[in-house]
């Protein structure tokens, strides 16, 4: 690790982490109690559920890193939209079941191969995360992946909207390989990698899962940005914060 | 009117007057930029217009009478659900354009008679809104009458939607025209009617419109009720609160 760590960088780099999570633990906790099968609504509320605690890690090495007093909570709950740093494919809304499948397999095998290589991270705690959350992230990307494919592979009408599925998120893929100076700063530290560097193996693993389901990739490489670097969200982030913070804005500092 | 005014039941009437109009006007906004045609959209941002504008007279009065230094936005931003007083049917979702109109209209007529009686009230602030009011309100329910009709008694589509409109909406009527010991106060003082002596006047405009429109009404006199005494809104109404009321929480005492 280098002796002087870009502390603005980190906190970027762990926001960014933070963030993906908690929006995407957000969206998926909205199924609760609407999938179409017990076993399913049960999975999703236990994948949102593991997303929020490895949220809680994250942030709450963020606020430790920022140094100005703030928790986990404070920033999951009194940021505005603009301090957001999530990628945008996962404030999408949920879509049908097939699309929120899609979603999760195409989040859940970056998860796998972003914290595949930061369980070597120089910076001993961003290990520790790493490793806790793989275990997680393993099971996640087991079911999602399967559930992909069984789809893929299924019925007429499944068929197509999965594809319609892939062709609507496919755009969004690319902001999760996407880098910058925050990227280039963790990297040059030790502490993380640089996203196109895990490009290769991410496609190992989704081509292979798309092929076995019958699905066409979508060609051409354009992918929406914006995100990951705070410089536009979609709308719908918006509502989520609405939604998800007025609890704390209403109530301030309310405790359990 | 009275000598003296129980100004605990006049605050709870004010509230529910304004509570309806606040939560109807945010509903009918939504419609912003969605509507089918550029008239209807424009039509239905200015009913909205109107009705905040209304409820910054109800609230205003409403926050006078109540004494405690609030004020009209304190009563819209900073309240939680328990504390509104709104009839159930505005709150729902505005489902399709024609459930959206079909309400308009329930309400207007509402509107209407209730407005027509409050210009004799007894106290001369009421008075005063209830005739500003009643020339908008006339003029939405003129609209929405017509619209009723057009699309009740229109395409096979647009029939069947309207009749699933007032199917849907019909058992809320009821709520409009329930009371209690506040309304009881108020009829007292002369301040405001029993709202069931309005249902005759309401019966006469809604029952031949919806003739003219080709509609049945629904059998049975079954209302939901719940809202305008605050015992329980549907769950739609705390959705309604977190996106309304977001930013006056997130800065509070924002100016513009």
């Amino acid at each position: 690790m280098a002796e002087v760590i870009d502390k603005t960088a980190l906190f970027e780099f762990l926001c960014r982490m933070g963030d993906n999570t908690l929006i995407l633990g957000h969206r998926v906790s909205e199924w609760c109690g609407h999938a179409p099968v017990l076993e399913e609504d049960i999975a999703l509320a236990n994948t949102a559920l593991d997303l929020i605690g490895q949220t809680q890690l994250w942030l709450g090495y963020a606020a430790e890193v920022e140094g100005k007093g703030r928790t986990a909570d404070d920033l999951a709950f009194l940021r505005d939209a603009w301090d957001f740093r999530n990628v945008l494919m996962v404030e999408l809304p949920n879509g049908d079941f097939g699309q929120t499948l899609m979603r999760q397999f195409l989040f859940d095998a970056w998860q796998v191969v972003m914290l595949g290589w930061l369980k070597a991270s120089a910076d001993v705690r961003v290990a520790e995360i790493a490793e806790k959350a793989s275990k997680e992230v393993a099971y996640h990307l087991d079911r999602s992946r399967g559930t992909v494919i069984g789809l893929g592979d299924g019925t007429e009408e499944s068929h197509q909207r999965m594809q319609r599925a892939l062709e609507r998120l496919w755009p969004y893929v690319g902001e999760m390989f996407a880098s910058d100076h925050v990227d280039d700063a963790m990297e040059a530290a030790g502490i993380a990698p640089d996203p196109k560097g895990l490009r290769a193996d991410y496609d190992a693993i989704v081509l292979a899962a798309l092929g076995e389901a019958t699905l066409s990739v979508p060609e051409g490489d354009f992918h929406h940005t914006g995100g990951r670097d705070g410089r536009m969200h979609t709308e719908h982030l918006g509502h989520i914060l609405c939604t998800m913070q007025w609890l704390q804005r209403a109530y301030p500092g309310a405790k359990w």
